[in-house]
Order: C-alpha cells, then structure tokens, then sequence
C-alpha cells in the first residue's frame, strides 16, 4: 500500500489515522520496568497482585513508547511525528498479552504566525487493548511543516 | 544514607527531591530511537543535522522514560510513583554524552473525597541537563496513600 507523505496544508480535522498491532509479552513488561520504572507492580506479578493495579501492569511510560512507535509508523507526515508538548492519562493498565494499536485523530490546526513554514498540530491519540478498552488518551501539539512555505 | 517512605500526609507543598545524575549515550539514544521512535533525527548524526534538531537527538519519550527512572529513585514515596495523568513538555533535546538530573517539587496536594485512604500530589518535575538548561518539563498527578485512612 502507497501511503502517501503529508504536509500541513494536506490535513484537515477529523483527519483519523489507525495503526497496525501490537502485541504486549510479560518480557517487555519487565525489561522496560527494569530500565526505566523499576516498581514491584511493574515487575513482579506476585507483587503486583497486591497493589493499586490488582495485578502486573506495564509502566505507563511503556505504553507511551510503545504508543510513540505505532504513532511513528501510521501518521505519515513528511517531516516526522515531532511533539513539542503532550498530556497523558493512562484511564486503565495495560496487561501481558494485551494486543494494542493507536488511533490517532487531527483534532487542531494552528498555521504559526511567525514562522510561515510551519503550523501546529493538536493530535488525539488513543490507545486500544483488544477489547476495544482505552488504555492510554494522548494529546500531542505537534510541528508540522508545509510544503512551501507561504508568502 | 537513610532515606524515609513517605505518605500523603508528610508531604507539603514545597518539598523538593533531587535525583542522581545519569548520563545519555549516543548507543543509549539510538536503541531507544530503534525500539521505539525509530525517526532519523533521533537514529542518525547525519541525517539529524538537516532536520529541526541541528544534531542527534534523544527521542523525548526516551528523556521522559530516563526521567521516571531518576524520579522512582530520589522520590520515596511508600506506595510508589504511580502517575494517573501528566503534561510534558520539551523545551529543548537531550544529547550524547549530556548528564541529566531531575529536581521534583510538590506543587499540590489534594486528599481524595470519596477515598479517604488517598490523595492526589502534583508533582513538577524539572529535567536538566549539566549546563542546568531545562530539557523536560514534566507536571503529574500522582495517587499517594495516607499511613492510616482519616476517619
């Protein structure tokens, strides 16, 4: 499939973009907590049974990252996927085995007025686990770059 | 050095916690970009040059996650680190070869109504980088638990 590059001025809101699948292992669960969020209900399901999340639960900041690389490939702008500024809420854990994919929708378009080359983007991105569950709610301002500038 | 567990209620606006320093390698950027947000500006020197950065640089999702590190470790929070919704922003890359560390200081708290066990900590984050410019800004609400539930 040709999927074509996209410049800001080829977007439009309500723009939606889904990713493909992507599947979630206890492993990757416990190598990305090790290095980056070493807590017991990010590494040990015993632990984790006990805690807020009632069983092993991904980092949040694991599910961002994974979130990210589906984002990176199924939003195909031109000049890359370059956040400037994002808020996060993680409404429920994401779990071994869950099969995630991210919609992303266009939900803002603010050409600069200093910079006539560029705009930003306010991009909605959801995070589904196979139930159809959000997991994760993102909202990215991202610069977005024309392709030519304006005069 | 002892270092206390904290619950909700020894906290006060004001508190500040200071990470240890930890420093990005270029392989570090490149694995993370790799997994992750493999974009050529976060992959590739060359191709970085041309592009937004000027230069190679970290993935923001890959100082967000060094971060978190850094904060689970100088924030001894009794029940953990567990944010439920953050803003970030970025104000400037991180680099091979930059020594960053993070200053955390409660900015809110506000106990649970429904849930007299909890409450919820703002907590600002400040990731900085050895020449003390501000790489990351991260705000999150974070689920902190009292020692006993009031009454």
């Amino acid at each position: 499939m040709y999927i074509p590059k996209l410049y800001l001025d080829d977007l439009k809101v309500g723009d939606e973009f889904r990713s493909r699948e992507f599947q979630l292992t206890e492993t990757a669960i416990h190598d990305f907590a090790a290095e980056f969020d070493p807590q017991p209900f990010h590494l040990d399901a015993e632990a984790a049974r006990s805690s807020i999340f009632n069983g092993l639960a991904a980092s949040g900041w694991h599910t961002a990252a994974i979130s990210m690389r589906l984002i990176v490939e199924s939003v195909p702008l031109a000049s890359g996927v370059i956040g400037v500024d994002v808020q996060i809420t993680w409404p429920r854990p994401t779990r071994p085995g869950d099969v995630l994919h991210v919609v992303s929708r266009v939900a803002g378009i603010s050409p600069s007025k200093s910079k006539p080359d560029r705009g930003i983007v306010t991009m909605q991105s959801d995070t589904l686990n196979q139930s159809g569950e959000v997991c994760q709610k993102l909202s990215s301002k991202l610069v977005v770059f024309r392709k030519e500038p304006t005069a």
